[in-house]
């Protein structure tokens, strides 16, 4: 038996507005943040959970302070017993009325509670000493069952669907575990389209991406239509005609401006269009799915949780899922919005980029493949090239996929010295600039 | 010409856990608390604004610390130029888009916003001289409609809409204020029907509601059917068949479960079901008002923004939408909600309760009726009788309803006494208890 003794919290920032590194139409000067949490026992083996809420800058403070909102419900705990049942300990974080009325389910305490489950998930996997999509993928399906909170979920998914759908993968898990150590997971890459990026700069990124194995870019667009058509011209002549290339508006439109704009953008056959209004509305979603068709609609990196998810299902307001690891509350809850997706056989393309996305997100991916859909076809996890130095183990991405992690954990352990030197404001990089 | 030099923030909190006031199905022990913010000037006048979140106590430092972010947007600023332009200045705060990633728009950020924006509010009116209510009743239909974000909205309410519906209110205006001031605005009363208080209490404080001057009560229900029934029949009884009485579940509830549960209480037949599910389940709303037809469903309180009304309206999920004071991001969003409601005429019944809801959210209903709606039919503000005491100006409620409030300013200054008291955890009321 150990004891939860250590409850830490960091506020880590990296100063990537300087490159526009980042930069959208929504989004023009990204600070890429993380609001870190550690947790530690008194158990012999040293071992610690990590995980983090990715942020993009200034309010990364108002992150820290919601996961220490948090240390009460951790300090003095017997590992051992929330290890063993982090299903039922999701709910009890969940269920803290006080806290959740900040919400209910949404925002910093929302996010907070994703990054202590998967601090914990990431204790639990290197305990057992195995990368955390391993570690999920050789649960019975009723232990995947029981992690699930099915809370507003009812009128779309239940226990029993989502035991069907498991046990329809069960049989053939260990032949796609051998497909993924031998070929990984397709990623594509974000890194030619930032908005802040010159014509040229973009031109010769998409090139390097192809070059390097990529099948997929996405290009940032929704500030400007006529520089908007321009570079999907050049994009699409650089990587020639059946390359994917998908796009991305952040949120910029309202219904028919989305619609009108999409159109102009549809000669270059886009892969998708990605958030073209508030990620909160589903009935603009299907609006614009039915007006920009065949052009596929994506969002999700700021869906809130499994309500909202459930819903842009049921509408028929999405053709691609882009969950994310730090936006709900952690891989129980994306576990169910894994089985939402594929009750209603819808492609899962996660976000990533920011800061360990990339990292934490590839295990759900991986799961996914080998327990939950059992596909990976027309289906990427998004790569970004940038922070990956920073974490102990960083991403391996070749010839455009992900290479299957082998490493124990869930993937947000940062190394010591990245974090002291961008802690906000007073480590180094930041000091220096002060 | 003045500039903002002063925006402080204090956590303050209420032990109202120790009587069960507020307890309901999903928040059994709620401490009623208030992130604070005070906006003062260098003016010689000395006049200062006044907002604040209510949250129910842990989390509370979070609410604090998201108003915290906001400070740089404040401090050193021309006054007048921005009172001048509150709708501008409310874009700017929302358009903040490292601090917007949080939510974006939800959540503490977003709730920040709201408080502040209503700060400023407050100033303003205290500077004119007016109740908040009567200076927004006095603007011109185009400076009303220059208040109002319409980013999202455009598909349901567009600036000529929401100019269109004052317009056609704008020449009666003078006679409602006339009734306003005769008459108030009807009140209903939530402070029977806590799901802590015994029975005994229940029907006492229905009959005291009644002989009051009410004319509708609400009961919490939800945690048990039986319970519910036993109450429903008791209040029914003491209160005669044609007495409004409104049930509220709190959340509590998946569809099937939903319209079960409100089948077994029809025959009571109580004025509305509120909040039956998740708050961000709209379509969950939708199945549920088809099947509890017609006992007509109300929700609003946790509503995060108006894409979320929007939808609500748009899809026919709701009959009463209940907006609250201090969940979205202020008087202008606020606006916005009520222009949505009016164009798809619903009634509005806001939320109130809480720390300061009733005196807040009272200038919003009444701006309603003289300027937006221009009814009081069917339309209630919730009342409960606690917390008062610590305002600067209380609300007036006699023979049910609210008295148009007379002093300038928005509602929200708290008696400085009762804020150090109550600072947590340093004021006497909790250093006693440490």
């Amino acid at each position: 038996m150990s004891i939860l003794t250590g409850f830490t919290t960091s506020d880590v920032r990296f100063p990537t507005s300087l490159l526009l590194d980042g930069s959208d139409a929504m989004n023009p000067d990204p600070d890429y943040s993380a609001a870190y949490v550690t947790l530690s026992t008194d158990a012999d083996d040293g071992l610690e959970g990590h995980g983090l809420v990715f942020t993009i800058g200034r309010g990364n403070e108002v992150q820290v302070a919601a996961l220490n909102a948090f240390g009460g419900h951790l300090l003095g705990r017997d590992a051992e017993s929330l290890l063993a049942d982090l299903g039922g300990f999701s709910r009890e974080l969940l269920s803290d009325s006080q806290l959740r009325w900040l919400g209910p389910e949404k925002g910093p305490i929302h996010m907070a509670i994703g990054a202590i489950t998967n601090a914990l998930w990431d204790l639990r996997a290197k305990r057992e000493g195995q990368p955390l999509w391993k570690l999920l993928a050789e649960l019975s399906s009723e232990e995947i069952v029981d992690l699930v909170d099915f809370r507003y979920l009812s009128d779309a998914l239940d226990p029993s669907d989502a035991l069907r759908l498991l046990k329809a993968q069960e049989s053939s898990r260990a032949e796609r575990v051998s497909e993924l150590l031998a070929t990984g997971y397709p990623a594509y890459t974000t890194g030619p389209g930032w908005l802040g990026y010159d014509d040229e700069k973009m031109a010769r990124l998409c090139a390097e991406a192809r070059d390097r194995g990529y099948r997929q870019v996405k290009l940032k667009v929704g500030a400007n239509l006529d520089d908007d058509i321009r570079r999907m011209g050049i994009a699409r002549d650089v990587l020639g005609p059946d390359f994917l290339i998908a796009i991305d508006a952040n949120q910029r439109w309202d219904v028919v401006e989305a619609i009108e704009w999409v159109k102009e953008l549809a000669r270059f056959r886009p892969a998708w269009i990605e958030e073209p209004t508030s990620p909160d509305d589903i009935l603009a979603h299907r609006a614009i799915r039915a007006g920009v068709a065949p052009v596929p609609v994506a969002t999700g990196e700021h869906g809130m949780n499994r309500v909202l998810f459930k819903q842009l299902l049921q509408a028929e307001a999405i053709d691609v899922l882009q969950l994310d690891a730090t936006r709900t509350s952690g891989v129980n809850e994306n576990i169910a919005i894994l089985l939402l997706a594929a009750k209603f056989q819808k492609r899962v393309c996660p976000h990533a980029g920011g800061v360990g996305l990339c990292e934490m997100v590839q295990h759900l991916s991986m799961f996914d493949f080998v327990a939950v859909s059992g596909s990976r076809e027309g289906r990427f996890i998004e790569h970004v090239d940038h922070l990956h130095e920073h974490f102990v183990t960083p991403v391996q991405v070749q010839q455009g996929a992900y290479a299957a992690p082998a490493a124990p954990g869930a993937g947000a352990e940062m190394l010591p010295d990245s974090i002291r030197k961008h802690t906000f404001p007073t480590g180094e990089v930041w000091a220096a600039r002060a």
